[in-house]
This record gives C-alpha cells, sequence and structure tokens, in this order.
C-alpha cells in the first residue's frame, strides 16, 4: 500500500523484494534464545491439546494428533531444505554473477525470492484425483539483475527439486506471462536508495530554510530529520521517460504510524530517467496549487511577502488508536466472548497443511505475493474449488495534488506473505483458535511468522434455520469454520476470512482496518472530505481481485445466468395481459463476452454448473456465485497511473478457460512497465470457448472509500468490508445442513411442550475457565523470527508447523 | 405471507384480524395454571438476577436493578387496563352495533383490534426534548362492520384516555391515510369463512371422484379430507368484479410444516363479486396449462382417455426439517458457544420498555401490524434516529399457473406482532440473552408471547480495529448489542434484528428461513428450477419495507449524494490530460426527484446531514444510509397484482417531508381495494421541500429468491439476509469507538515484548457453567399465553414485562 521509502522512513523491517538491498536490517538474536521463545509459543498455539477447562469439568477434546492428510500437499511451498540448498546452488553458478543479498550495491545481481513454483493444474490433477505420481517440483526464483545499464527483475525455474549436481538446472520463466520477453522486465528500483539519499534528499535539503520555517523540520538525510519524502506508486512512464513526484510528510512523534496521516502540502517533482544520476533532473515545486518550474521560483516567490503558508499536519491523539475519552458504562466488566468446550472439532495436519472440517476438506499454501491461499477445496469428498486465493490488490487515489493522483498501489509488488503478522488471540480470532505460523524468504533466510493464521468454529448470533408454528419450533445452529490471515501492508491491515458453513456454502470476506493515507487539504474538496486541520481523507478505490478456480463435478463447466425479468404476458387462463415477471437464462458462451458487470438490483445469479451432469429433474447442478457485501471495480477508466497494469480490477466477474499459461492475474512487477506488464490480463480474452470447459471466475472485492473523520486514527473493519459467496444451488437435493446434530425441535401445545428433540446433539457439561482462555499478551513475538540459512537438518524447527 | 384460508387450515391460531370470527380457537387453560408457568417462565428470562457461574468464582453481574428511563415512552401500547376499559367502553356504545368476536357471523359487527394509536411526530418532541406533557393517548380501534351489504373494516380514534364516560368519544380516523373515506374501506373477507365451506369445497367435493383417482384424497369439508384448497392473495379486483383463483395442497401427514411445499397442479377460478352467495360463480379449471370452461368440460376432458395425468407432491423426510443424513465428523462434541462472564453490561427499564447500552438508548414499541419498532434511538444523548420500524413485508410470486401468478402477498395483513413466537435461547439468540415478552390484542383478549425479544451483546469474530508494525500491535474487540425478534409469518420466518456498534453505527438485518411457498412443477420452467419430484421453486421477490426518520442535530436535514464518478482532468501540474476520478457532490432538493435507485458500482453515498450544523471543518456532520446486503426492490413493473397497493417497492431509498399525516407507506388493507388502497404512496411526493427539513427515508430490504434444491426443506437464514447500516459520516471528530477499554497494544523489539496497554479492561477470572447455559427446553410455551378481558387489577402481571 505504500511507497518503498516510506515502509524504509518507518523502520520497518527490510522484507520482501525491493529492499533487499537494505544493509541496515535488524540482526537476529543469538540462535538459542529464540529458539527457546518460538518453542514456548508454539507450545500455547497447540491449544486443543492443553486443558483450559475448570478442575475436574475437562470436557471432550475431539481432534485426533495422528491425523493425515490423503496426499502431499503439492502446493505449499519448499521446504527450509529445498530453498537453502536452492540457493546455494545458484550461487555456484557463475554466470548469474550473484551477490549475496547483504553485500549488494546498485551494480550487483542478488537473489530476491525462492519459492515454490506453483505446478500446473494439468499436472496436479493426475496426481490428486488418481494414481499418478506427485508433480516434479521446481523451485521459483527472483533475480534482481542489476549489473547492467538495464536493470531487471527476472524469473527462472531451478529444478527439478530436489537439487542434483548434473540434472538440475535453471531457466528463464516466461509461460505464465502474458508479456513474452524471458520473464524479465525492467527494474525501475534498481537505484532507489541512492536516489533517495543522493538526489531527492539534496533537493528537498536545499529547501531546508524554507521546510524550517513552514514546519520547523528538514529532511535532509540527517539523523534528527523530522521530515520523511515520498511520492506516488508507479513511476510515471509516459513519454519515455521516468517522473517521479514526492512529497513531505512529518514524521510521527511516538511509537504510533501515523505517518500517513501527516502529509505537509509541498511537493516534488523530478526527472529520473535512465541509471545515470548526473542526468536526473528536478522539474519543479507545486504548494497550493500553484506550480513552480524551478527551486529559484519556488524561492523567489517564498519569500516574495506574498505566499500564502498554509498549516501542518502534526501528531496528536486524534492519530493515535490508543483508548480516549470517558470510560463507556459498564464497559469495564468483561464483554461476552465465546468458549469451545470441547476443543478443536476440525482436523489439521500440520505437516500437509491440510484442514478437515464437517464434509469440507483443503489444503493451505502461502506465497510471498499474495499470502495464504486454498487448494483443492472438497465437500463431501467432491472438489468444488480447485484454488481460491487473492492475486492483487489496487488501492488507487485521486486528488487535486499529483501525489494523490499518481498514486495506485499494487500491492502485491510489496508483498502480502512478509506482513502477515502474528495474530493476538481474543482480539484477531477467537480466544481459543488453533494458530498456525507462516514462513517467507528474504535476503537468503527464512523469516517466520507465529501464529498467523488462524483457524476456528464459531456460532453465528444467528441460527441458521428456523420455523415455527403453533404445534412447534425447529432451530439449527449456525456453526461454521473460518481460516484467517490478516496482512499489514504498510498503513493498512487487510483481514482475508475464508468461511465454510453447514449448508456447503463458502464464503471470502475481505476487511480493511489500520490508518488510511490522506491528502495534505489545499484544494482537495473534489477529491474527499476534510477530516482534521490541514487534512483531507483522500478518495480512493481498494480493488482486491481474486481467483476462484471452479470445479463443479469435473473440470467442465459452464457459466450459466439466470435473471429476473419483467414482463407483460397473456396466459390461457388470463382475461388481460398481465404484468408479472420470469426469469431469463442463458450461459456465457465464449470469453468475447465473459467479462460482466453486475446486473442493477442484483437481478441475476451467477452460477458455474456442469451442464452434462444434471440432476434427477433435469436442472443443472452448481455452485453459485454471490457478491454479499460492496463488490465493487474500478471507478477510473483507463487510469492513466495504471495504463494496462490492472485489467482485471475493471469488471465484477470476469470468466476465462483454466490454461497452466495463464495461472495469474497479475504479477508483483507489473507497475515496474505500465505499458507492457508481465500479466496483461486483457490478453486472456481471445474468445475461446467457455461451454464445457474448465472455468477460472476472476472476481472482485473492494469498497470505494472516502475517508471522513470516523476513519480517524483508523478505518474500522465494521464497515470497510466487502464479500462474495459460494453456495450450492441444485447441487444437493436437499439441505444438507439437516445433517448436523446441533439442532432441536420443541413440539407444544397450549402452553405444554410435549415432544423435545435434540437429535443426540451433547450437551456441555464442563465449566469453561475463563481465565484461561486470556492470551498472555507478553507472549506476543511481532514479525521477528528469522531463521538462517544454511540450513541445519538437526533442526528442522520452523518446517512442520509453517506453511511456506 | 399466506392466503387466511391457509393460515386455518394449519390449525393456527385464531390470530388477528381476519380470523377474529373463527369460533373454534383454542380454549384458553383454567387461569390457575397458565399464569403457574408463566411466572415460572418469566422468572428465567430475568438471567442477569441469577447466578449462572461455577461454585466460588462468580463473575460480576453489571446491571443495575432499579435503572429508569427518563421519560415515558409514548410509543410502547396500551396498558391491558386501558385496552380492557376501552373494549368495555365500546360495546357500552350502541350506535357500533357490536358483537363479541366469538359470537359474530358473516353480519354482525365486531372489534378486530384495540392498540395505541401513536402519537403525533409534532406532538411528541416537546415531550420529550422539553418540559411538554406528555402527548393525550388515544386507542386506535379497528372495527369489522358486515352487518351491511358494504361490510367494511373501518378504523376509529377512541379516547381521550384513561376511558372517562362523558369525555371518551371516537371519532373515524383518516388524517394517517391518503384515502380519504373516513377511514373505512371495503372488506373483502366478510364472508371467507361461508365461502369455504358453502362455496368453494362444495366445488371441489364436486369433483371428488377426480381428486380420489389423482391423489386418493378429497376437500369435501370432511374431517377426513386429506386435501386443502386455497389460493391467490389479494383477490384479484379488476372489471369490477372479485376473481379467485383456487388450487389443491396435499396436508402433512405429521407435525411438520410442509403443506406449501405440496401443491397438486389443479387450478379452479371462481367470481365471488357481492355478498349473496347465490351469484358466485365457478368460472373454470385449469390443468397442465389446459383450461376448462365448466367442471363438465373438465369432467368430459378428464374421462376422455387422452387426459394427461402428472404425479403428486406427497410429504417425506424431503419435507421435514430433522436431523437427516450421516452424523458429521465430530459434530456430537459440544460446539463453541458464547458466554457473558459479566451478565448484562446493559441496562432495561422493562416497564418502559427502554435500553440504554454504552452511549446508545432507545425505546421499544410493539405492534400488530409490524412487531417490533424502536423510537428516539439517542447517541451520546443526541437523538439520531425518531423512528426505526418495519412498514410491511411484500412476497411477490409469479408463474405460469394462476396461483402463484396471482400472489402478492403484503404481511401486515395477518401482522408481525402475532407471530413474533418465543424465541429458544442458545439458538435464536444467546443462552445469555435478556427476553422481552409481547403481547397483543385479539378477540378481546390479550395475548403474550413469553420471551419473544431478545437483548444480547456480542463479541464478533473478528476486531473492530487492527493495525500492527515491526514495533507493535493494537486491536481493539468489536463488541455490538442486537435487539432480535423473529416473526412467522405462516409459512416462512422473518428474523429482524437491531444492531448497534462501537463506531456509532446501527444496522438493520432481515434474516429469512422456513417453508418456501413452491409451485407445481408443470409448465413453470421459466418461473422457477424444479426441485423435487414435482415441484418447482417458485420465484418471488420479497420486499420489506422500512422506514427510518432521521434526525441529525435536530429535525432541519438535506439527503446530500456524493458520487465517484470518473474524468478526465487537466491540472496546473501535469502535462498530459490525466485519467482519474473525482466526487460529485449533490442534494436531493425536493419530493420530485427523491425516489431513488442505487447507482450501478455502488459509487453513490447516501447521506442525511445538517448543512446548517458543518464541523469546525466546514463539512456537513450527518449520518449515511449504506446497503450492506442484497438490498433490492421489486422486479414486476405495474403489478397486476398489486396496482397502487405497494408503491414503496418500486424504489430503492424513497425521501419524504416528515408529516404527521404521512405516518406509514402502508396500511394491512391495502390489499382490500389495489385501485384505492388506505395509503398510496406515491401520493406522498408531492414536490415538496427537502432542503433542511424534516426528512423520513424509506429503504427496502429484501431479496429476490429462486427457490432451489438448498431450500428443501428450509430456506436457510445464511443465504436469505439482507441488511442496511446507518454510520456516522463526519459525525464526530474522529472513531468514537477509540473509547471503549477493551482494546490492546502490544510494543516489541525483536521478538520481545516491552510492553503491554490493556486500558483498565477486565480480565474475566471466573468459570463459565457451561451446564448452566443450556436451556432447559421443556420450559418452553411457544404461542399460547393469553389473559381474558374483562382486567383484573389485582394481577397486572404481563403488563410491565410486555411490549404491548
Amino acid at each position: 500500500m505504500l511507497s518503498s521509502s516510506f515502509l524504509r522512513s518507518l523502520g520497518l523491517l527490510a522484507l520482501g523484494l525491493l529492499l533487499l538491498a537494505d544493509s541496515g536490517q535488524s540482526a537476529p538474536q543469538p540462535k538459542a534464545a529464540w529458539m527457546r521463545g518460538a518453542r514456548t509459543r508454539l507450545a500455547k498455539s497447540s491449544k486443543w491439546n492443553s486443558n483450559r477447562w475448570a478442575n475436574g469439568s475437562a470436557c471432550v477434546e475431539t481432534a485426533p494428533s495422528d491425523f493425515q492428510a490423503p496426499k502431499e500437499n503439492v502446493w505449499s511451498g519448499l521446504t527450509n531444505w529445498e530453498a537453502a540448498s536452492v540457493t546455494r546452488w545458484l550461487f555456484g553458478q557463475a554466470e548469474l554473477n550473484l551477490t549475496r543479498s547483504e553485500d549488494a550495491g546498485n551494480w550487483d545481481n542478488s537473489i530476491l525470492l525462492v519459492e515454490l513454483m506453483l505446478p500446473n493444474k494439468t499436472d496436479v490433477l493426475p496426481y490428486v484425483d488418481g494414481d499418478a505420481a506427485a508433480p516434479t517440483r521446481y523451485a521459483h526464483v527472483v533475480l534482481d539483475l542489476r549489473a547492467t545499464v538495464n536493470p531487471t527483475y527476472t524469473d527462472i525455474l531451478v529444478g527439478p527439486l530436489p537439487v542434483t549436481n548434473g540434472t538440475t538446472t535453471w531457466q528463464p520463466v516466461e509461460y505464465p506471462y502474458t508479456r513474452k520477453t524471458g520473464g524479465s522486465i525492467r527494474n525501475l528500483d534498481a537505484d532507489s536508495d541512492t536516489m533517495q539519499t543522493d538526489f531527492i534528499l539534496k533537493i528537498t535539503g536545499s529547501i531546508s530554510d524554507i521546510t524550517l520555517d513552514l514546519w520547523g523540520g528538514t529532511a535532509m538525510g540527517m539523523d534528527n530529520d523530522t521530515l520523511d519524502v515520498w511520492g506516488i506508486d508507479p513511476v510515471w512512464q509516459y513519454d519515455n521517460k521516468l517522473t517521479r513526484w514526492d512529497t513531505f510528510w512529518n514524521y510521527p512523534t511516538d511509537e504510533f504510524d501515523a505517518e500517513t496521516l501527516l502529509p505537509l502540502g509541498l511537493f516534488l517533482k523530478t526527472d529520473v530517467t535512465g541509471r545515470d544520476p548526473s542526468k536526473w533532473k528536478m522539474k519543479g515545486w507545486l504548494y497550493n496549487d500553484i506550480f513552480y518550474p524551478t527551486t529559484a521560483d519556488f524561492r523567489k516567490a517564498y519569500y516574495s511577502g506574498n505566499f500564502t503558508k498554509l498549516g501542518a499536519n502534526v501528531e496528536g491523539d486524534w492519530a493515535r488508536t490508543d483508548q480516549q475519552g470517558p470510560v463507556l458504562p459498564m464497559d469495564t466488566a468483561t464483554p461476552p466472548g465465546a468458549v469451545a468446550p470441547s476443543g478443536a472439532r476440525y482436523s489439521v495436519d500440520h505437516t500437509r497443511k491440510y484442514v478437515e472440517w464437517m464434509d469440507f476438506s483443503f489444503y493451505m499454501g502461502f506465497s510471498r505475493d499474495t499470502g495464504l491461499a486454498l487448494y483443492d477445496i472438497r465437500h463431501k469428498g467432491q472438489r468444488i474449488i480447485y484454488e481460491l486465493s487473492l492475486q492483487e490488490a489496487l488501492a488507487h487515489y485521486a486528488g487535486n495534488d499529483p501525489v494523490q493522483s499518481g498514486t495506485a498501489y499494487l500491492d502485491s509488488y510489496y508483498g502480502f506473505g512478509p506482513y502477515a503478522f502474528e495474530l493476538v488471540p481474543g482480539y484477531d480470532c477467537p480466544a481459543y483458535a488453533s494458530f498456525v505460523n507462516t514462513s517467507f524468504y528474504v535476503s537468503e533466510t527464512t523469516h517466520t511468522h507465529i501464529n498467523s493464521v488462524c483457524l476456528f468454529e464459531f456460532d453465528a448470533d444467528y441460527p441458521i434455520q428456523s420455523h415455527t408454528n403453533s404445534a412447534y419450533t425447529a432451530k439449527t445452529k449456525n456453526i461454521y469454520f473460518t481460516v484467517r490471515f490478516v496482512a499489514t501492508v504498510g498503513n493498512y491491515d487487510y483481514s482475508f476470512s475464508y468461511e465454510f458453513y453447514l449448508d456447503g456454502s463458502i464464503r471470502v470476506e475481505v476487511r480493511a482496518s489500520g490508518y488510511i493515507q490522506a491528502a495534505y487539504y489545499a484544494n482537495n474538496h473534489d477529491y474527499g472530505y476534510q477530516i482534521h486541520d490541514f487534512l483531507s481523507g483522500s478518495m480512493h478505490d481498494h480493488v482486491l481481485g481474486f481467483k476462484a478456480d471452479l470445479d463443479i463435478l469435473g473440470t467442465e463447466n459452464t457459466m450459466e445466468l439466470t435473471t429476473n425479468v419483467p414482463v407483460t404476458e397473456n396466459y390461457v387462463w388470463s382475461d388481460h395481459p398481465r404484468n408479472t415477471m420470469k426469469l431469463q437464462r442463458s450461459f456465457i458462451e465464449s470469453e468475447d463476452d465473459s467479462r460482466l458487470f453486475y446486473t442493477g438490483n442484483g437481478r441475476t445469479q451467477y452460477r458455474v454448473v456442469n451442464t452434462a451432469k444434471p440432476n434427477k429433474y433435469g436442472e443443472y447442478r452448481g455452485y453459485r456465485i454471490l457478491p454479499s457485501d460492496g463488490t465493487i471495480h474500478l471507478t477510473v477508466l483507463n487510469s492513466s497511473n495504471l495504463v494496462d497494469a490492472a485489467d482485471w480490477a475493471n469488471y465484477d466477474l470476469m470468466i476465462t478457460k483454466q490454461k497452466d499459461t495463464e495461472p495469474r492475474s497479475a504479477h508483483p512487477y507489473n507497475g515496474q512497465d505500465v505499458y507492457d506488464p508481465m500479466v496483461r490480463f486483457g490478453d486472456f480474452f481471445n474468445g475461446e470457448s467457455l461451454t464445457q470447459e474448465d472455468l477460472v471466475v476472476w472476481f472482485n472485492l473492494g469498497m470505494h472509500h472516502i475517508p471522513h473523520t470516523g476513519d480517524l486514527p483508523n478505518t474500522v473493519f465494521t464497515t470497510a468490508h466487502s464479500g462474495i459467496q459460494f453456495m450450492p444451488l441444485n447441487y444437493y437435493d436437499g439441505d444438507i445442513s439437516r445433517q448436523t446434530v446441533n439442532m432441536v425441535r420443541i413440539n407444544y401445545d397450549k402452553g405444554n411442550v410435549s415432544e423435545v428433540k435434540t437429535f443426540g446433539q451433547k450437551e456441555a457439561t464442563c465449566s469453561a475457565d475463563l481465565a484461561k482462555e486470556e492470551f498472555d499478551f507478553y507472549s506476543y513475538t511481532g514479525d521477528v523470527v528469522i531463521r538462517k540459512f544454511p540450513y541445519d537438518p538437526n533442526d528442522p524447527y520452523f518446517e512442520t508447523d509453517s506453511i511456506v
């Protein structure tokens, strides 16, 4: 969500790709110390093995400890051993001319990423559905090739794995991308560090008299700077130039992460084309909507006596998230909360990252770019969704100033994986949730975030079924299962929940909290509300692109649309024409017509069906795709910022034929060349038939956000929410939630109960010791759990407990 | 949702208006018995006064017992004493020629309803906002005037209250209705009982040879009939005639309420114009889309040898809600559930039906037509919403057969109040919820439904706020407060939840469960899916109309629209035109432009603001109205069934100037004369200014329902859902959820926690005895709690514990 310089400026860990060259990253703790801590913490996360119940009243602990997935998880990433051996092997390939990350300068090549190359679906299906061997494993490696005047980010494959001298090779990987340049795309960030210190901060330092006068601070690259400088993302790329716009921000004065609330309203334009710093040019200043082509012009105007000086945004309690204001009535009493008397009623294979809850099962994968993904989601043993995963998250701003106007973050550039921080039990997830660690590669090390994915069952505050008449009442509990992770990409916290329900439906829920990126207030009235003294809540669209590769009774599927339409109709039995309605059923026949906008008044139902396998009544079995809250597409048409880099954001639902060559709608470096991105999603649509083919549905969640005062200090999850559900529609012969025993029927007559049926459900007989439900906040770890390579096979600790 | 004859056929209590004349209603239990039962039950509902905690570990019980509302509740209905004295007084008015309900025949006048006449807002405000006296109370009485050839339903006022001979009078009430006929509308139901027994069942009995041959049963009005007959609602009213279409249904063979799943496909047309049964005419039969003008024609065809006989829908486990199928893995272990360690953290004045939770407060009212309503909803002492209430619920069907096509239920005709049955703790609401009774008038008695409204706090499964970086994590619990009731109007269970959040927002959530009304399958392919052997899931729109009378910092308000629009724009700092977006702000200036459809892509924000009271930044303080899930308007244009009876269903948001003469968008008898209904909502829109006026926002929730196999046996609440939220937008200067102490901040560095702040929140230290959380199902009462008049002032038991 934020520019790389901002991430640095906040002192965040040097995570991910761009920041590799940072040399100042935090030193790991002594090995023994961090390992002891980690082990303690992991034990806490395995909650269902501990007795959390009051003495003498232990409820049943349900989940088996020896549970195993039916197949290997082919999506779950490289083991530490694999990642380390690939890294070591790469350093042995002289032609790559690699330098270790901590030693690499602007003109060195280095390794940015070593991850599993996701196997092709066509290679996986014979394994997961049949007796074939698991697909051969390859590492997906991203190289940062800067030892050249034309630096690139380059994707290569290394394999087959395990690494064997003689058989293992590397090759450029091009097939999953629409851009056919050998897996390479230009690297606009090659000189970002020196550009900041030796160019930008020199310019901003050159007006330190003005910044001191305006805001009492400087941006000179000094330790006592109180001002930060950063700006648009992606950099402008038109006219074969690279143009930057940056602006000043106040640093917060304490640990609160409020910098994005503290813009100062002075903007700086530079031309940073090419790798020769002597050719980079200062191109002008902007203040209060007046443009000054040179520093001299700006300086002259500033000291002319007629210059209008506007105020500064300064941190205060308004920007801090701590408790403020009078304590609410009775709020110091413990609020309600959920408990799990029987522990986990689901099974997790921690080695294979596989979960079963009721009749659902799925495998988990995790990647640097997009975090958690679910694979081979089955219900009653039958696959419903092959892959359900985030693809990219766009945050497109607008404003009367060039920085807001020029900002269109494509967050997989920063990566969701590295920012999936440890979760807080009792807050992010119920206290009784199970937790799983996640790991990611950075700078020849593996980082692990303890307890960064949670799994839990929950009883909704309403039943799933209800019916009452004068003779009986029948109610069924609405117990559902959730997998969640939260990624804080700079200022914003995205919460992703995948939910499973007793009726066979699956939901994806996205929520946003954290700090907004706000604009300086001057002249921005048409782009947001003024929300503080000198602050405008910069309007922006969040559009989060997802992939759902549905397989309904096999891979041959069709997208059916059913629309409610008003009609005037005559019937054999009507003596007047009748104004009524009927259903219009149609199919999406090819990729020529498969980029859809949701129809008004929710009048169209979207369903993936298998027309070759109707139910016994001749209706197509299928799953409906139902936007449930706030789904949007991008407001901006033909965005000047994005050009062709995020075509997927322009529609609501997009259906393509599944191809191993089109695995993802985006690429983390699409922003490096918006005119010729690695993945131009529009190219997926080339007229292929979608009738009884293997379909992929690309859908968007998101929200139009016009920040208001209620977004200060943080946006709240309750209103920044978007969701979608996949629900069986004529898939089963009836409502399958009838299988649960957690229902009751009470028969009565004239006030007297004559019969109670509880269907074998177990009543809780234990006591929940609520003190034991409380998380020990001092056991929180945060984001610093690092395991250095080379790998020690005698200590494979994280390997079996993290999703990598 | 269902025709009156169907309600009768199910043996439901003879509740409400239409059914008044029924003589066979269930006899009350001996007084002593039901009172003992009721007392016991009420004690159970006052949960926070009992100690539900394990020995020696009682948590704090919070709510005070002597809590009192600041003002009388002027909306909460008549006391039993008032209702009884009005009833007695009316029987003393000879000119009304009243007969007691149980004795009344087709040609007698009787009383259908005695309720509080809701006071005018203009009379209430000086009381609730100032020192004026409470408005004078009047009873709203509905008379069923059938001792005439032109029978009417007639609304009158009786008052002032308390009844005093000499000062109390009655008068027709006309001012709240657009129809100006002295509060009277024709009564199409006057002869419904004799029409059924002496006319319809005679016709259906006349083909008992055919019904026996087709389905093995008869509809003759005999005790051993296995077939029911009922049909369209409202009755067709065109050409100055009254036309009925009825159809046959199998009775269920057990207590399950499955009749609406058992249509049989033979339809019967009759002309029932006028009160002279000798002029009612049989007009034809329809079977398999072939119309037979006479019984002779039908009989001839049936025995011709060429008649195609289709199958019958017969009850089976597919239509029963009990547990079915293999028990799910681990499902017999107790699932998670919520507990409330501190009891209620809110206050209820049971006498005045007033609630305070955190900084919210509101009064509750309850009516026969629409059930629970909330009044004078305040936050931090300032009114946000004067009235938030259901107005009407439409279920508009369509089909190739005349019964589905002719069905457009206006459910307030049946009433939501009488069907708000007792709730089941642990299912409808958390086990620890507080419950309130509701009461309603019928046949000179007061009925009370024990525990039919629930109040509870809940911890959502996700936080309200989250932010994490490399130095700290800050999270805030999302505790919200809910008021809920569930009304089962025939086949469908509607759940209504009013929710209050820490950020100041208020939500309305509607869910539907229960039995669908299905169609016979033949020839209905264009109107639904075939979902069982001979069954079609008849497509229908649920549109539930609500009223939100917002008062933002007083009653002078304006509706502002803010729309995201794509633009191409030049800026002083841009060297190319830029494709971007901006905000378009506008106001709804008059009732000429105030009936709105939601714009595509959710691009418009709707806000009620007070332009005279901007915040310190010059932005208007207001509340946003945000449809959050599945809000729709009616698909059908100019419905032949509804004509002018439900204009409110045709739009998404409708804004009017508040008037005491326009208190409600509907009337329970609108269906009695669809060409000239009591309330023609379109008449509210007469060009009045909406600029800084007292505004009422009429909004719709609902869903397009195309039932599928997953709706058998019951529709589930998870998918049949619609919601809206009212959220502060620039109303406060920041996010007010910062007030709660239920948040945590953890500071850390390199894996070590350096500081934990918990802001005075209390950790639970007690144990929750989960067995004590379990509801004793045998204490359920159901819908039979009757209190006969005359009133006994020595036993005012329900009066203080029910909302009436």
